[in-house]
């Protein structure tokens, strides 16, 4: 099970009653940050889900709007009581942002361990049991989108454990992902596991153009995050200029990707009510939805 | 005439209902802004008095609480067209900061100019109409208190202007500050007006405790907004401790100096309805008010 949350869905500046576009991700007991605009803090801790299991924010770049919060998140973070480290990750410029916006928040009582990703990179690696992707998408800068996943073992099979003589004593920690060396045999879960199951996959994809490499790495996502900077068809050449998306050009990429359901986000300031723009992306992608501040959604194996 | 909005009262974290400490100065068609927390230009865009015309940015100290929404501030005050100079002042270390935050605004239309005051300065000069002076005061980093004054010049004094002789054809320009220089002879505008009438002067006065130095600073302030971090006197350790004040040590600050008023504001995040407090105040200075976001005033002159 995973709990997601919008914490902002805005773009470019907060409003009054919009903030700036990031989501938690919460599984296991740990959480995940992707961008931290300012504000963010606030967010998080109107979450009530508190500040200190954070353990690591995926950044998609660096443009005002998706990281200025990050020194006073990391503040809090502090005031929580956190003291194990915390990692960052982002596209190429990552040690260069972090060491400027730090310089006000000089004495944390944790380490930041930072993960500049290449600006090929397609994978990130765990954070818990969360698995991360990434890509690189189409901005005006130097950009990611990220998938994150549970993923869920196949179930236990006792037919084939048998076949494979694998000791009885050794099934549970086999089950639970373990690898058993034994009197010079060595038995892995898949000796005991059948075929891997569906998991749990959400994505999230801001600011970019759409493209064909992002239909395929949203692939069947149960929850498509993506940017709608603009509500009407008729922005799609400032979208263009600008490196962003429109409503039916995020629908677009929501069905051609199998994805369940698509929350939009990022919204211009001049998009004063989504709900008004949203039949854009439905009559493309049904189940499309105009992202709210501090939407959740808990996320279930099916 | 002055404007006065304070656009924040919190300390430490910005909170759901409550933005962090800055204060908003209008006079004369220009904008001065002091400090400027996470958050702060959702305060600025809800007061409707725009962002073009903010001039400089007063920054007391570093601590992220005072200064993270920097950046977010200066990209919106591209956005609305700036494209004039704009200056920010602060003590020591004002370049590193302000170097470190922009890494994430690169391309702002306007310039930045940097004054780093001296630790032991007393005076920043005048912004448009207002006079702004400065003292070093007592907290866990270098840190300033400022005070913004609008001068008033003498009333014309006619008997004076006829027995120094000045021309009659310059008393209009004498009167609105000029000099004027006229065959060899040079009139000044004190030949013609009586002595300076009082002014308008606010003092704000945030982080530190309460020294005898800021009694003298704050002298007459029609408007003294002051922190107070901590409602309860029993808090007077952790106020000593932390450098920050009570809101009875605020209270004799304001009383001591003959300040017309007090703002009390940056409270801590525990202090969740200063109103409960507000009495601890009120009994040493009567005339004692608990800061809320938004909390504005026009000042006149007498």
């Amino acid at each position: 099970m995973v709990d997601v949350c919008l914490l902002g869905c805005g773009g470019m500046m907060p409003l009054p009653d919009r903030r700036l576009t990031a989501l938690l991700f919460r599984c296991g007991g740990k959480m995940l940050l992707i961008d931290c605009g300012e504000g963010t803090q606030v967010s998080v801790k109107m979450t009530g889900w508190g500040f200190k299991a954070i353990e690591a924010i995926l950044l998609t770049h660096y443009h005002a709007d998706h990281i200025a919060g990050l020194p006073g998140l990391l503040s809090t973070i502090g005031n929580s009581g956190r003291e194990e480290p915390l990692t960052l990750f982002g596209p190429p410029g990552l040690r260069q942002v972090v060491a400027g916006l730090t310089v006000i928040v000089p004495a944390l009582p944790f380490d930041i361990l930072l993960a500049e990703l290449p600006p090929d990179c397609l994978s990130v690696g765990h954070v818990g049991d969360i698995h991360v992707s990434c890509m690189p998408v189409e901005h005006t800068t130097p950009c990611f989108a990220y998938c994150l996943e549970l993923k869920r073992a196949g179930r236990f099979d006792v037919e084939k454990a048998q076949s494979l003589a694998v000791p009885k004593a050794f099934w549970k920690r086999l089950q639970n992902g373990e690898t058993v060396e034994y009197k010079g045999g060595r038995y892995t879960p898949d000796m005991v596991l059948g075929k891997e199951r569906k998991g749990i996959k959400v994505a999230y994809c801001t600011d970019t153009r759409p493209t064909e490499g992002l239909v395929n790495f949203c692939r069947d996502a149960d929850l498509f995050i993506c940017e709608g900077m603009y509500g009407e068809d008729e922005k799609l050449p400032d979208a263009a200029l600008k490196k962003h998306m429109t409503f039916s050009e995020a629908a677009g990429l929501a069905k051609k990707s199998g994805s369940k359901e698509l929350w939009l986000t990022h919204f211009s300031p001049s998009v004063k009510d989504p709900e008004l723009y949203l039949e854009n992306a439905a009559k493309i992608f049904e189940n499309s939805v105009a992202g709210r501040d501090l939407m959740m959604k808990t996320l279930h194996f099916e």
